[in-house]
């Protein structure tokens, strides 16, 4: 290793020494994105932007499967409309960005720039929903959105954003609830095949759940800082917006009935969660099946059999470019070694080595990010391997972070016990909880943990003393410091 | 036909008596887009989107194919940054939307919300373009642009509107040039191909280009009622932009240089433009490569042989649904009549009957939208057929397109005459201008018609005096009303 690639690799810092710097450091070298002259506000850089193209793709076939429909509505919602529903305008009244002249007049009402499309959407779901027949109504929308937030973090918490919000209306309370359940499967599905994130998922608790919403479900990822990543969430409106909005249908039985609903969404800060849970002191480590780059061809060029292994790498480019994301690094100013570490720092899964030596072996050297072995691979194995490896990459990825979770969930049996694994080793912590928001409360003030979620998974019949209060019983439920 | 289906179609405005109720009526009829409680905005409802989405994905090959990579950039810019460029503020200040709230408080500087882009992006290039390493620079954004509009009609021109725009950055002004019309040539294969719209490419004149342009290429589209439309525009920006935003980059020749740059768009106004070039009084004609749906398979039940039809319809389905958008209407509250009627309304480009004499037949009667006809295909036959079939329309609906544009456009050799033609017949017009704006200023007070460009493809010595002044020599060029 020359100078050259250790200073390369210094210029991140250790994620022990200070993780967040780690993080911003990353984010900007690899350049997934770069601040922008709007406070609050981000540049999304192609190679961070090639992470949500992939990432909508593949949850677009999902939303699709699932009998869903794209569609788009206005961004801007009349400051009227979002007032309708209480408690979804004191959720999200205060974080708002307002417009309030549009050309070269001020406008009579001020319009809210969304942050959630319910509103508006709902504004125009009373004027299509007037029969059973019309449900259920199942519409999706990938877009951007605006929270007007104090305290930004690339990815995780930006002032503007990109997501999809899913809005869908039905003639049940059950149908909805299903529905709320469905998407979230989905979602689970998704983060975990495909971004190697292993994810708890359950109800929150009141003082958590969206604004407006009867019940919300989330799935909850533990980042390698032991802090929990709300990863998406879907929402069981129940009528709240339907009433207040006159989503009503004629039902079969020529009764009028007001409509049940749900949303659901997941955001850019997917990316976040994909750099804070698999990334390393080197870099980013990205799962193939999200990886802009999947495989990175680097020719080792000596002066002599230059012509040779170039054209050699090109072939190899011709023959599995189609298939798999790749790329070949012939640039001239920069040394393999240094080229060696910025791929590393990118993430990308895999890298194959061609020197003079290995076209002689007729093969090539295939470098795992993951673990950094090295493989010599024949030219004859290449079609089986290359695949292969880059599907026991992303597999070993979601293992990895799954033995990270295990080890870092903790039960407790005291609530001094439960101060101090916050305090010092953070993870999901596992302890009984009354069901009182005051003890909820209470908690998050000493610990600033939340609850992150009441889990699906736990057996109803196991209670406990609750944590804080340890006079009434509840259930083990997860808490976590949070993004 | 019975009284429903009569009925039916009768709601639709006939383009003769009214083109732009005949529109407006379409639009909503079709479930294309639905008005929004926001002045001048609309939400595109899943029928419109998905011809969206469809543009997205065959447009968005292409501007990848030609080396650029997708990104985002805030929607916010800062006021003091649009300003920057005198031209480009005069031209969009007067119609931007302005947000000066954000979360509870008054914000420093007001925020634009994009009409555009260059600003922004110009002030990120700044920081991104360094060496001559760094270029060419090529990137494109999909997203929403905000365009505070007087007058405004569903797709063609709405206060928010979705579009892509390309923005690319270059060491030579020679090379910038050719980028600008590369990606007008991509733009012009794109809606030929794909649209099935015949376009003219040319230049814009000094009074109809870009604000802050050097100067702007076009593809100018005839709708059916004669009036022209802007279907995309490619701008080479000269260093208008890097001049004021210091993008500036050390050339191999060690010198220190601003950099030249291009942007370029295309927006949902082309399913405008879909709209009004192929539909007629029976609903839309959409081409089979943007349809939603591209087959749709009505079973005509009869009590007796109701499962046996409907079983073979969902076959047809599943051997061909995967590789062909296909739908099967298996509604049972309405009639085959009014089914056949709604999906010509809906632009369907081919439908198949199945009923219980064709599959004593062993086939299908399938019936093009374009020109009405009806053909028997046998079971056997339908793997190539069905896609042979669409090919054809898409063949033929471009060639209709020609054909009309042909019929369309005239040759004055007065002005008198060209104030007759454009009152009367409309269509594009190409007579000779001296290029001056005067002389074209006049021709518009006057006739409401415009240049519409300066098309490449005339003969350099083609000249003649000038339509409006009649004293200076000029080139041919297309005039028009527009949308």
């Amino acid at each position: 290793m020359g100078v050259n690639e250790k200073e390369f690799v210094k210029e991140v810092t250790p994620r022990e020494e200070d993780f967040s710097q780690w993080y911003l450091d990353l984010v900007l070298k690899t350049e997934m994105m770069d601040y922008a002259p709007v406070k609050g506000c981000m540049a999304i850089r192609p190679y961070g932007y090639a992470i949500w193209e992939s990432i909508q793709r593949l949850l677009d076939k999902r939303i699709k499967a699932t009998g869903h429909k794209n569609a788009y509505f206005p961004i801007f919602i009349p400051e009227s409309l979002l007032q309708k529903e209480a408690e979804h305008v004191e959720g999200f009244a205060p974080e708002v960005a307002l417009v309030t002249h549009g050309g070269s007049e001020k406008l009579a009402e001020r319009l809210v720039v969304r942050p959630t499309s319910e509103a508006i959407i709902c504004s125009m779901y009373a004027k299509w929903v007037q029969s059973w027949r019309d449900l259920p109504l199942l519409i999706n929308q990938w877009c951007n959105v605006v929270r007007w937030e104090k305290n930004t973090r690339p990815f995780l918490r930006t002032s503007e954003f990109l997501w999809q919000e899913g809005h869908t209306v039905h003639s049940t309370e059950e149908e909805a609830e299903e529905e709320a359940l469905k998407m979230l499967g989905v979602y689970r599905e998704f983060v975990e095949s495909e971004l190697a994130i292993p994810v708890i998922s359950g109800l929150k608790t009141e003082r958590e759940k969206f604004a407006g919403a009867l019940h919300t479900y989330t799935i909850e990822a533990l980042m390698a800082d032991g802090k929990a990543l709300q990863a998406g969430t879907s929402h069981n409106l129940g009528q709240h917006f339907s009433r207040v909005f006159d989503i009503q249908f004629l039902d079969k039985d020529k009764q009028l009935k007001y409509a049940w609903q749900t949303s659901w969404g997941v955001s850019t800060r997917l990316i976040g969660a994909i750099i804070m849970v698999h990334g390393d002191d080197r870099g980013l480590k990205l799962p193939p099946q999200v990886a802009p780059v999947q495989v990175v061809v680097v020719p080792i060029i000596t002066k002599k059999q230059r012509e040779e292994v170039l054209q050699k790498a090109q072939e190899i480019l011709k023959e599995f470019g189609g298939e798999i994301r790749m790329e070949l690094d012939d640039r001239e100013e920069y040394s393999a070694g240094w080229k060696f570490n910025e791929w590393e720092m990118k993430g990308v899964p895999l890298r194959l080595e061609i020197g003079p030596r290995d076209l002689q072996q007729g093969g090539v050297f295939a470098v795992r990010r993951d673990t950094g072995e090295k493989i010599f691979i024949s030219a004859e194995e290449l079609p089986q391997r290359l695949p292969a490896l880059l599907g026991d990459i992303q597999a070993n990825l979601f293992r990895q972070a799954q033995e990270f979770r295990e080890k870092n969930t903790h039960r407790v049996d005291s609530y001094q016990e439960f101060q101090e694994v916050i305090q010092e080793k953070r993870g999901f912590v596992l302890a009984f909880w009354c069901g009182d928001s005051r003890c909820e409360e209470e908690i998050k003030n000493d610990t600033k943990a939340t609850i992150r979620c009441i889990p699906f998974e736990q057996e109803q019949s196991e209670t406990g003393p609750c944590l804080f209060c340890g006079s009434k019983q509840g259930k083990a439920v997860y808490f976590a410091r949070s993004y």
